[in-house]
């Protein structure tokens, strides 16, 4: 069997370190250079002769550094002859720029999705895309995890009386239904309404939420604007309180201010696809490292990714696709 | 400017002749041979050279057969050293399988843009993808149309005093709301839960209906199965009444005799982008002909396509994407 | 060494199954759905990651259908991982579609082959392709084999006494003429005049049958016409009955009819590339299961597929190519 | 209508002339130089942006020399701004290479086309290929012209009676049919035989030939082995005598010689789609730039290539191909 | 002809501002936006159906952020239907990067130039690439500007007496000579030597200099480091003081301060290629707006670019490629 | 690991039977055809089936001959099935057509890169290239080695006591400079100045070499014009004799006279990348073939290429990429 290379661009050591350690293989090193008139340049420090390549590389601010890091880090790989090489990107940032809606207007999830496999790349290993449409946007195949099963473990270990899983919106909502299953509890939503302008609010709770401890449950969270706003209509309604779960904790601009001291929130729990905010020692991390880890291992092996998921309830498994009814 | 020549396959000639008509071109012949071994053979009857072709064919049962004769087309049509060849599918059928929602599942909806691409396509034209991220399947340009002015139009004619537009699902909501503005009407949705078992049902209505009579929108209606169930709903919400309205009316298998006669029902209105069904003379069928002329003239000036939509409240256009809140 | 997978579309279920008994594998499943709207969806129901795996198909009626289904389960092995994907099409319809006789005309056999390769396929195994050339159309690596010594095998069985192998036009006479040396026979051809319109009748018989039985051999049979008007062309020249040997017995529309009872006709042979009808008991079937099965070895032991016909008569071999004179 | 520029490499300047006379547009120039090391480099002279540009190369020997001429030529015209790059190959000498009658042998006719690809070529005009499925191996529009009328215009200025058209084997048997019927005369064939070893010998002659002329057709003559084998069959039929006519007169190593003198030979015809021998003015050499220059204005004017073949009897144009009886 | 649009990202509008005036149309706006994640979107805000798209976007720092817009805008001019898209990088920052002098080493240059075409870009227009082997990484064609004309009509307004062109490099001696003779001056060059480290110094100079004032050109000035450390050798040899030109003026870092009052400097010469920087009155900045702006007109207008340096002495043009001696 | 299969066009046997020798494996032996229209054509004579095949031929004169031949060996490997095609081209003749010094003008080197990839190369093996960007222009991955140790043993052999290496002109003198640091010498270099009209002579050396031996080092030599202008100038500045070394060593036209007998000249040395001319029997011949069987040992065993140098001094290591000071 091929040996296993696993290099990390700068966007994320800590994890890259921590999915090598569940491999018990060492971080090869790369060196990345940036010149007086800002290029950049790598060099990958091992050798990827006929060798399996990995490289970890979430795409979070500053976006384009981290993205330009890793074609360059794939080309080097490429042209030093590995025999395949894989992009473990975590985090998909470019994902919600799925569609098309309005005139001449760029679609970057299917950009950097062409961008990846012109620089070469064989295979892309990503979590919880915002749309699963986007995981046809590739032309190579793709393994897309999820970190429903990790937030579920950190609930089930509390007590769930009189508890309910939140979804702020209906887009979201097939998920938090998977979720709220693993958890054994109902599930509510909130709706969303387009203002005169461009600005969209959240009006309406669907689902009874009163006397009750909410779970939300979002894919990701950046400003943390509409978990704000979730929180007012669940209070409105006589919510108690509420925990904050979500794969990407981004929580840039004044989002660590907005939720840390916040009156409803009990807790915040996240993953660690991304680096974790310095300032918030409560945030609790788990981390998707052995995750990973088993589904490089199960890549390497030639078993199906899906095989980690075992354990899992059977119905809690995506829905067979259903065309038409 | 080059001249316009239009071709259909026998998918549905009605709409390739009416487009021509608006046109003011004649529709050109091709001779479509079968084999006694089931092969097909395209050949195109009018001089290609510097001209642009359109060949008009949605991709109605049996798809397969009118897929293969719309690639063979293409294909003719390359290498009759056509200036630019537009593929005009009013109707996508491949838009559902979208997603990767099992392992080893086939994307039938990306991989038929890529064979559309192989064939030499240059632009495809369409209507209503049941998902805005198809439209990123394709590498090549692709103006996708909106039914939605047409069907209002038939609705603005009528009283609407006491009306309500009721979307069958969550997933079409969006679009029902942009509609129901258009109408200046409230709007409700149906929600499906899913049973044990593959099966999934509608067990819930959102929004008042009670007394009303509905203007229920879906994207595409086939065997009428979700149609029928959402009419059961609301009747035991007290709604009095309703009247159908779809773009894409496949009507296959039972689904003339469960709409035609059903008591709630009280019109079904649907365009022309798939051929009506023979047997239904009480269909109302609303011609988008007029529609993808105004779209093939605009293509061939130069202009942008979404200029067709002027008049339309600005507010309806699609909402400005909102990557993060 | 990797493990093969085989899996099977809906056209020919019976030979996939023979070559994997000849293999000594399991014949995986598939899961082929198809929706209310006649889109297919394919899922393998095996692990493929890092397996060889072989898809069998050949292109029978409905040609589209079992295309498009081919096309489908490639998709599905290329997202699922497999290392080599190789369609095993033992008959290629589309073959006889090689050429541009007329302008504006579709080249089918091209078409087809870049549509596989589109899909992801990395290999073909076929037999006796219509033109030989056609193998050049392909991008990817083809294994062309023969049946020719499977059918030999069953007249070497028999008195062939006065027996002369006849090739119904010149087009395939230079394989009548290898098969004739197999056979230690001599042989003969009919030739086709073009009347005034499209029509094409065998008007001539090149070579000596009086008083000889005939062995008649063709690559494929569809209709049967060209092979009833060849035996009245055989009959008028004193040849005294007939058997008739193909690779490809596709009996479409009248050709049961006309050929079960025909009373020149003593036999009829063919092989299992395509099924065999249902209602002609009396039709001898060769299989050539055993021979894609010892070409798959081969393949997966890195052997030569040449060497699959060791023992055959080395002068019968094809010729070396000969450019010029 | 944009400006047409044409080129020629060094292979057949006085073809690239007469076709420029033909069109009314000077032949541009190109400084073809040639390195101590052997490599070649091309500088077009004339200003290529936004011009259809045409590059004339027949592949005569020295074929790999003119080969990589031409491809050199087409990379500067692309980086040059070309707006379209058509290579005129009035002979295609790969074409033979069609087949793959051995193991790992290559397909010189498919790779040659797939080079002219990578240079950048958007379009190939040239004429009477081998074999008609050739023209699939290119992916670009091909237009395919024949010369069939223009060696019948030669004989139809004499008496034919009592003459015959002779094919020299069954292979070309079709082109003879037609060239008879534009003339009005029967048809004959001569039949191979392939000896013990490698070596094929014309052995018989079928149809009659007894006290008349032959006129032998064939689609080019390089060493003249094969057309003099003929004439011996021939003369010991009863032949009285015979012209000979091609369209690619190549006439390589002792050829002339063979030919020149012969006792059977009235007269030898042929085209200029390469250089006539130096040293054999008795050659009869029918220029086809006239038809070369029309079809490059029915290009460039948009017009179909198959109307420079009106006046042609339509029962001589290609059969409609008939895939099955 | 087509219409031409400009349009800017957000680089170096006041040099894409100077173009548009010159060629006498508007500089369109686009939309770019930032997403809290990041991530970028970009939106054409004038009409590109059929249009010639030119997008100017010289690389500067933050050089990956550039670039991403650029491959944006290239993007969603290409699904807006553009007829040709041109990318203007007067300032190519990844060309330096352009050889794998160690294993594994990304190759910035080819990649770069691969992106641009992945994304949509038909043609790419720059000025001064570092080395002239960086035009072929390019499969699109390349109007490759120089900016040597602007630079040298500087000077030649000025009193050359006892001037001398020094080259900090033998690199760029080849250019330095071109420039020497289009300013009738002799030339003279530093010769830089390699420490035992990885540190590069220059310790000699090629020619005299003694008592002349230096007019050094470099193709980019990023640190100045090099430049000081040249004039420290001049002042050595005895050079009474120097002029600086080039045409990239990236002035990085401490480079203003070096540069600005170096005691030998008597005045620092660039071009517009890049934005200059803010804190340094005194810098001449010759524009190369109209050089671009011509250009675009010729390839416009389909003449040659090579047209826009008539009137320098021909013995000046590039030098006749000479492969061998 | 999978099996070697070793085949050698006609360009250089010798070499390709060494590098087998040093290999351990037989070299394989190929049937090159060619008809009498000047066409080619390859079959290979060993079974290539999921093995790795290197075909060895270097570009030397008859060079587009060779080119062809390498390109249809290629094309016939891939049919084969071969796992993977590594060309081994030891002299790449077409990397001096590496820039566009001219409008219109062909870049060879990019262009039979591409022509190698189309034609299914995976790996390209090469030595010394013309310039170290031409790496880059192939997509595929290149193994770069260099002759500078075998040549360097050569002279450490000798008493090189008031020896110094020159390199004819500044485009050479970073690996002049790296030489002698191998061999312990100083360094001087030629200074070419271009005439008038196209003509470049050497009017100057730079460095020191009255009294001293010169050891001239160049990358190839061709015609041997440039080395005797050089040896002129070394003469009049009291250089004492000269040996001659280059990695390609062509000699073409007179070179062999001018060399051979030359009054200056005490030895030349070269390498066996291209077949040493017949009638110079004291030309010293150090073969690479080694250095090639242990790189391609290396490769299969997947180690990095760059340990071949080991032992070599590190300061000559190739200089760590610098794009800016």
């Amino acid at each position: 069997m091929r040996e296993i290379v696993v290099f990390s661009g700068s966007a994320h050591r800590g994890l890259a370190s921590a999915i090598c350690d569940a491999l018990g293989v060492p971080l090869s090193s790369v060196e990345l250079t940036r010149f007086s008139n800002d290029c950049l340049q790598a060099q990958l420090q091992t050798n990827c002769r006929q060798r399996d390549v990995y490289i970890v590389q979430p795409l979070v601010p500053p976006t384009q550094e981290h993205l330009m890091e890793l074609l360059l880090m794939v080309d080097a790989a490429r042209g030093a002859s590995a025999a395949q090489i894989t992009a473990v990107v975590p985090y998909y940032a470019y994902a919600r720029s799925d569609k098309k809606d309005a005139s001449r207007l760029s679609i970057g999830g299917r950009l950097v999705a062409d961008l990846l496999a012109t620089a070469g790349v064989h295979r892309v290993m990503t979590m919880t895309l915002h749309a699963p449409q986007v995981h046809a946007f590739f032309s190579v195949p793709v393994d897309h995890l999820t970190a429903l099963g990790v937030l579920a473990d950190h609930f089930l270990a509390q007590d769930l009386t009189d508890s309910v899983v939140v979804s702020p919106d209906f887009g979201n909502a097939k998920t938090a239904t998977q979720f709220s299953r693993l958890l054994g509890l109902p599930v509510a939503a909130g709706s969303k309404k387009r203002l005169a302008d461009d600005r969209v609010v959240i009006d309406e709770i669907v689902g009874d939420v009163e006397g009750k401890r909410a779970i939300v449950l979002d894919d990701e969270i950046a400003t943390g604007g509409s978990i704000v706003e979730l929180l007012d209509r669940l209070a409105e309604r006589g919510c108690t309180g509420a925990a904050v779960a979500c794969t990407h904790g981004l929580f840039v601009a004044k989002a660590v201010d907005r939720l840390r001291d916040h009156p409803m929130i009990t807790e915040v729990v996240t993953t660690d696809t991304v680096p974790p905010p310095a300032d918030w020692p409560a945030l609790r991390v788990r981390s998707v490292a052995d995750l990973f880890a088993r589904a490089i291992e199960g890549v390497h092996a030639g078993e199906s990714v899906s095989s980690l998921f075992d354990g899992v309830d059977p119905s809690l498994a995506p829905p067979q696709p259903r065309l038409f009814d």
